[in-house]
């Protein structure tokens, strides 16, 4: 018995498209499914739709009681009625990636390059072909299609999100009336794949990793996957928080141990990891890292950023938080810049907070300002 | 057969203490081993004396090279002759700290709680006793005391070696003319502690780990101890080095992989991990790294760091560089204020730099000159 996916059997609402997807890898994927969840209702002149795009753990389940966890949907905060992306004014989608592991192709879906008739039925695994961001996107644009949707009031999405809405700005111009990159950055660097790799070793060094074929054994590499999350735990965070929410406080008395936890910091950590290992896939986690890395959009127009929005008339909102060290300020006014050289309706906010990278996710209201004031201005402008 | 250390055999240079020492978690070591290098020649008033402390990762090896690696050594950039820290004119001193791996008492010593007449000799592994920077720092006083040096002319070593300058000056303030901690820190922040944890968490998740005693089975835990290497690797660099180092490049032609380097800088964060592997002991690393977070010099002082420098004569130079994230510049202020606040003599020097932490260990001409020139004037007023 083949065990693809250790977590309990979810029925994720999706679209399946017979005629697959063409990779930029040059793989074609012979069928294709994006699972996703809606809120609000679209108009008649189907004009109010809100595509937000997911970071790389991040799934559909935007503004619900996710499925797996129980919690709030991760954007809670910032969508839902009467909050800065208004369902009772716009409707909105959000899709799981490509790549990812809560119901569209990735993985852990049944590889379509076998002949049905020898009657096996193995997930992809390792051997799913290498995404790239421009492929997630393809993928959400056939969504958006099938929806009846041909142009998006808005695109948005924080952190790998934020690369997905530039993708989007960048490929399909003319369906995109407004487009907000919160925390993003249009290339990786090389700190950034550093960090992705220390994860991607502390998972392939699991025992139960077993060559990426885990789900052959009923296995789960959780302990390597629980250390990638720690380590990319700590980049989403700021010293400041850190400091604000654990600082040196112990745990119990100030006695010496090697293997327990010592610090609240470390309690706090071990605890994000376990969870997380509970609602993702290993397998997933390396390739949507794949595609975070490769992310250059510049690389993809000729070197130059300014060519990839060459005649744009999306109205772009590009948000950076003043203690985010992963994806920083500066790589926010680099995209601001490059948008100015492409003279596309631009404007930058960098707001003040000091919780880092995850700022995006949290309860931080001078975000939601912008957000929701920039959202307003672009709806009056749209004539909505 | 017990295999403590899969790494050749080294007859190390050293100092046995047969009295032993009483560490800070109460247990006492009933022998005491240090093991050392020097370089120069101490004067007949033996009033040149220098030591000089390591980093987490380096050991006594500073000026000559490396027994295991064959590379010079860590601070042959610093010491020697005609150099910052110049042997013609000082006697230096550096001893591998408590808990190191390279001969002094350490998790690979026998354990001296066994009955001689068991006939048994097993390492402690584990079970070595958690020490402190302070503990270090006492086992290095009694190698200059048995060197017959009553007063070191000057106490400098960076990051680590910075906390045991620290902790130097305010253990025995007599002993030490000069001080100079360079990117160090007065206490280990939550991040701080944070990086370490999942160092420490993918050790313990290595198959090879076996609970800590490795060494009994002829294995050692090297993919968890090499992901452990690569995350703290990249903390002591910064992004612009990175960038500067490797930026986007490629190893080969673009295609995606999940499993090969595809980035220049993955190949070399596995190069850093597995080249550590060879000369370091897992069970060191987690009684080091644990030695760091417990430090906290204003809590052993009531709370107020400059109580820890209350009536110093020590001439400090505080040094930190400007790129540095993982003891950052506002960490070696807070040492410098915290001396001011007591009087003490003190000069505080941020040292322009795009190297991040590591920059103390690399070739870095205006952190050269501002030690030379320290320790040129203290030694004029030291009367050497």
């Amino acid at each position: 018995m083949i065990i693809a996916d250790p977590r309990p059997l979810l029925a994720h609402q999706c679209v399946r498209f017979e005629d697959g997807l063409s990779l930029d890898c040059g793989v074609e994927l012979r069928e294709l499914t994006v699972a996703y969840r809606t809120y609000g209702r679209l108009n008649r002149d189907r004009t109010n739709a809100v595509l937000v795009c997911h970071a790389l753990t991040g799934d559909q389940y935007v503004a619900e009681t996710h499925p797996l966890t129980g919690k709030p949907g991760w954007w809670d905060a910032v969508v839902g009625p009467g909050k800065p992306v208004d369902t009772e004014r716009f409707f909105v989608i959000a899709a799981n990636v490509l790549g990812g592991c809560m119901g569209s192709t990735g993985p852990l879906s049944i590889r379509d390059d076998q002949r049905p008739e020898s009657g096996r039925t193995l997930p992809w695994g390792t051997d799913f072909p290498p995404v790239t961001i421009r492929d997630m996107v393809r993928a959400q644009k056939r969504l958006i299609e099938r929806l009846g949707i041909a142009r998006l009031f808005s695109v948005l999405g924080g952190s790998m999100g934020g690369m997905q809405v530039l993708e989007w700005a960048a490929l399909y111009p003319d369906c995109v009336f407004s487009a907000v990159p919160i925390a993003a950055a249009a290339y990786h660097t090389a700190q950034n794949i550093a960090f992705h790799e220390v994860g991607r070793q502390a998972i392939f060094a699991d025992p139960d990793w077993e060559g990426g074929r885990y789900w052959e054994h009923g296995k789960v590499p959780a302990r390597g996957l629980a250390v990638a999350r720690m380590a990319a735990h700590i980049t989403y965070l700021s010293e400041q928080a850190l400091t604000r929410k654990f600082g040196r406080r112990l745990r119990s008395g100030p006695s010496l141990t090697l293997f327990d936890d010592l610090f609240e910091v470390e309690s706090y950590l071990r605890h994000q990891g376990s969870t997380f290992v509970s609602r993702f896939d290993a397998n997933s986690y390396l390739s949507i890292t794949r595609a975070m890395d490769f992310f250059d959009l510049a690389a993809e127009h000729g070197g130059d950023l300014a060519h990839a929005f060459a005649g744009s008339r999306t109205r772009f909102c590009v948000i950076s938080f003043s203690s985010d060290w992963l994806f920083p300020t500066a790589q926010s006014r680099a995209i601001a810049r490059a948008l100015n050289r492409a003279a596309a309706n631009v404007s930058f906010v960098e707001v003040e907070s000091d919780k880092g990278h995850d700022a995006f996710l949290l309860d931080e209201p001078a975000f939601h300002r912008t957000l929701s004031g920039f959202l307003s201005g672009s709806a009056a402008a749209a004539g909505l």
